[in-house]
């Protein structure tokens, strides 16, 4: 049963990350709330499923980037209205945006912000603190949420607890990432939280404390969020020359750390940040030697150790308090407690134009993925893997050919005015120039192997005639 | 000019390694002698070419596996007499093997022998003392090459100069990996040489020894040689049941240690072993942090540390004194003091029937190489590089199809009675049962996409109607 909220509630999902500092699990374009790590849930649905009970079916907003939203997050987007930002320009804008799209639709509901980046213990009591925050956001305060600090760690935010009130407590200072020593001082006082990002407020509240605070910002978003926005779920672009000029500033910097009378409630539910390696190897279960290995791994005299394979066989001998994690085209390897860097990797890939900066070899599309098997100067190889009932858009290429041999499953195939079923091992050319579409239309997995040959293979050379998914062009 | 020796000189190859100690480069059926480590010539074409000069044309004899002869090792191992050994039974064995060969041909030559895990620096200095131990040899001597020890290392076998006799010395006591205490009294003695592995003697003298020392293995190679064996190039395999059940000796503890007046001659060249993934750092170009780099690396604040890639993007952050050694299907992470350990990993996946134990993922045949690119549970998809005028056997599968596409070069296809020529981007289907064989008529490479698809997906389902390469079924 959802709370019954005046107005409305709807939770704010905040996905927008750079995905540098789980690299290379994480990429440009698919950052730590979409990757599924080994078989389980992703952030995004395990955040999402921590409000699960308060929420009415439908209410949920994503804010993330039209890359994801369009692509590689595609299918886990389905079911949230999502706003697609066009570049990232941090929490401020995020929430802002999510607050503008609800008010510009004529609605003011309590929105409940949530970043992607935590694991909850326990679900339930974690849902008490929310509707607690949620009932008093109904009567027009902003709530922010806090977990005691429970060690000196300068990668966190802090803020303090002043008077309670009501149930809650004033919000004191706000410290982010404090040097060691600072931290130390802030956990002597007692009343020391790790800011968690959860907030809650009413769209029109926090609308205007941006107004009052960062009048620019606040105009620049009611300028993305023309009024009488279409309802319901699907991915909103929003007008890229506009937002990619907004500020780029932290919902506490810009709105949080300038208010008085916020209030702050404890969560007393277990509240683990997702960080980075490190966080991931406190998370995991470990073994004897306290190593948290995970995929097809093989530790020889290791001890402190987090051996983390995608695909390959990856074997440590004799490593203490190291990192080594393995993807199918990038291996990093790192101490334990030098993991904050890691993203220096992923911005020097970057400079160099790296595909490794921003995508994975296998890469989700809203049909299902495609993988690269191997290249020459004038080919390609690829798996296709359709989900049963998707299909690839109607399409054609300027410089390439492809062929395509159906490995599994049932392929139906449009090449010009001609439909083709094909079976298992059968196969079919696709000259240049050819429109075609591929489908699955059965009701198990479909894999075709894609050979495309030309004197340009890129992925940019695709003309979509017609696009189930309304992808940009 | 080759050296003038009554009765003739050969060089005996040792290359029937194990692949262990530099696993994930190295593998049992790609030991360290035959890989080409990134574009540079392999171990074995290194060590033939110190000698060059010394020998004829075509007075080399490679003692290597049948698995490698046949296989893996084909292409390099053209030019050279092979004997094919069908299982390992170290090096005495193998020299044994090699003198029995050539007295079972009705030739003595003399017999220089050498292993295939070393470099020197100065090849011309290398090949006087070689020189020397032949000319020695020829007048029925055996001689043993050393090269001064330089430092107390229990990696190495270590051999004692006695007394200087007609300008070379005789050899003292052996030791073969000593403590690192008795290393250093070793030392301190000041004739102590590491021994290299590589001597010379007569056939004939070498062959007495071994009847002497060790009958029932003499007895056992003459009769893996019957007299009259042909002579020339090409790979001779040895019978099986006599061969594995040889004793497992070396040649130093065979014969050397047993026998009085052996002489040994000093290299001046600088001589160092490869022996494992501390060598290959030690040999390799340091950068300003004394890292080692190969491939595509990126090291940030790494120190005293070797990462090699063979294909993937490797990144270090934060290391000290560590190996990181990437393949296509297996990487390896090791402190750099402990890489003689190694082994230790590729004989755990032997125990568990692991492909990377014995094979990496593109794996060398006589006609080129292919590449494992992906698979399921009832198809696999490989790529197939045929070297110009190269052709794979006429052969037929019982439980697959196979589909060709070509994406690169021009290739000859035969199926049943009939013939193809097929270019880039054209295809072909085999059908389950139908006889067919793929030849490159080109003179640039060819590159076919396989998919194979078939109720079972296994390299022995292949029935060979004719070989080119006389390959054993």
């Amino acid at each position: 049963m959802s709370l019954n909220v005046e107005g409305g509630l709807k939770l704010v999902l905040l996905a927008g990350g750079s995905g540098s500092r789980l690299w290379p699990l994480s990429r440009r374009f698919l950052p730590k709330q979409f990757i599924q790590l080994r078989g389980h849930d992703s952030l995004l649905e395990l955040v999402s499923g921590n409000f699960k009970g308060l929420l009415a079916p439908g209410s949920s907003i994503v804010v993330s980037s039209s890359q994801q939203a369009f692509g590689s997050a595609y299918k886990l987007l389905a079911g949230h209205t999502v706003l697609a930002e066009p570049c990232s320009r941090n929490t401020a804008a995020a929430c802002g945006l999510a607050a503008a799209h609800c008010l510009a639709a004529g609605e003011d509901p309590v929105l409940l912000v949530s970043p992607c980046d935590y694991l909850v213990k326990d679900a339930a009591a974690f849902r008490r603190t929310a509707a607690g925050a949620v009932r008093l956001a109904s009567e027009g305060k902003v709530v922010l949420l806090g977990s005691k600090a429970l060690r000196a760690d300068p990668a966190y935010g802090y803020v303090l607890s002043g008077a309670a009130r009501g149930g809650a407590f004033k919000v004191g200072s706000f410290s982010e990432k404090p040097k060691l020593q600072q931290c130390r001082r802030l956990l002597r006082g007692g009343n020391a939280c790790w800011y968690t990002g959860i907030f809650a407020a009413r769209a029109s509240r926090l609308f205007r404390l941006l107004e009052l605070h960062q009048p620019a910002l606040a105009a620049g978003l009611r300028a993305c969020c023309p009024a009488g926005a279409a309802r319901g779920a699907g991915a909103r672009e929003i007008p890229e020359h506009i937002y990619c000029s907004l500020p780029d500033l932290s919902i506490e910097k810009a709105v949080f750390e300038k208010s008085k009378d916020l209030l702050l409630l404890k969560l007393s539910s277990g509240w683990t940040d997702v960080e980075n390696w490190a966080s991931l190897y406190r998370l995991g279960a470990k073994d004897k030697a306290e190593n948290v290995l995970k995929g097809d791994v093989l530790a020889h005299d290791c001890r402190d150790t987090l051996l983390y394979s995608d695909k390959r066989l990856v074997a440590g001998l004799g490593l203490k308090n190291t990192v080594v994690a393995d993807t199918g085209d990038a291996l990093l390897v790192c101490p334990l407690d030098r993991t904050s860097e890691v993203a220096l990797v992923p911005r020097a890939l970057a400079r160099q134009g790296r595909l490794q900066e921003h995508s994975h070899e296998t890469v989700r599309r809203p049909w299902g993925s495609y993988t690269l098997l191997g290249r020459g100067t004038s080919y390609l190889i690829k798996r296709l893997e359709l989900d049963p009932g998707a299909g690839i858009s109607l399409q054609y290429h300027r410089r390439r050919s492809e062929h395509w041999t159906v490995a599994r499953g049932t392929a139906k195939v449009v090449r010009g005015n001609r439909t083709f079923l094909l079976r298992r091992g059968a196969s079919i050319d696709i000259p240049l120039g050819a429109r075609h579409s591929l489908s699955n239309p059965g009701k198990t997995a479909l894999s075709v192997v894609e050979v495309q040959n030309g004197d340009y293979i890129g992925e940019d050379d695709i003309v979509r005639v017609k696009d189930p998914y309304r992808r940009p062009r």
